[in-house]
């Protein structure tokens, strides 16, 4: 239920920045949107969502900016393992995304970039942590328009992994990356 | 008026995560949020808000991720250029900007050193793409907390525009970067 109303707040955060009604329509709007942040505000966490565990010891992070069901602000990604270990999503990013004129923001694309390629250096029990990201980018990124990003880990080297993406569209690659991960030593055993 | 309504939708969104109302409760919510976007529905721009220009001819950018006062998803960060050529911006970050528990996401500070940093590399006139960014680690960034981001271009060679910058908090610099950027041929005349 959290997940569907996150999904109707998408819906509204792209009509917000599109519409072009006037400004009694506005305030009618916003009458009602002030009225559900009531609503919901009657109990709330007292700072962010965090990081918790299932019931079957798994972590999820609904409220991650990039992957969280319930956060308005992510696509949300649906990241899906490869049976090589490389890990990829299919997405499409709209008007609240954008950067230069009808193209994501190419921070944006760091933003993806840099939590796709984590989901590759993270090992069940032993988390990474990002030590440097370098992205490269070759051409803009449309929006509305179906985009891939794929990673995988090129090498470990003791406690630094080594992995490497980029975000593709119909054409090809638009934007590289290279991240240096690091899996703190208490988490090594 | 546009930017009043964006400023709601903020608070919506973060509402939206932190929210433990029962279902009920959501269900309302949900309905109030899904007749605003019908009404601002009735009228929309075809793809993206994208970028214009005003009146006195400067461009805007009202629906950019990062500094777009009518993007929901913006924060948004507001500028200021010093008088020596830098950049910075004040900013907190809420729960909707999560990665690890309590902390801003890796990627979206790169997405607003990104932007930051693009800032110091444009020039009137003269518009900036980014070739590469390199972002380092230093520390998490913490999530409710003043963070002060800044840069300035630490050398010009040729098309090429290296720039420099960090975001910091009370204790110091969390996340520091480094950009090239390139102004295309047909830009510099």
């Amino acid at each position: 239920m959290n997940e569907q109303l996150a999904q109707s707040v998408r819906r509204l955060i792209d009509a917000t920045i599109r519409t072009e009604v006037d400004v009694a329509t506005l305030t009618a709007a916003q009458g009602k949107i002030d009225g559900a942040t009531e609503q919901l505000s009657a109990s709330l966490i007292p700072v962010s969502f965090g990081v918790r565990q299932t019931s079957d010891g798994q972590s999820t992070a609904l409220g991650n900016v990039v992957i969280g069901a319930r956060n308005p602000v992510a696509p949300p990604l649906v990241i899906h393992n490869d049976a090589d270990g490389a890990v990829h999503a299919d997405f499409v990013l709209g008007a609240a995304y954008e950067g230069p004129a009808a193209h994501v923001h190419g921070g944006v694309c760091a933003l993806i970039l840099d939590h796709v390629l984590g989901a590759t250096a993270h090992l069940p029990g032993k988390p990474a942590y990002t030590g440097t990201l370098t992205i490269r980018y070759l051409r803009g990124t449309p929006l509305g328009q179906p985009l891939r990003v794929q990673a995988h880990v090129d090498r470990i080297d003791g406690p630094k992994t080594f992995a490497v993406g980029h975000i593709a569209d119909a054409e090809g690659i638009t934007v590289e990356a290279e991240g240096v991960f690091i899996h703190p030593r208490k988490a090594q055993r």
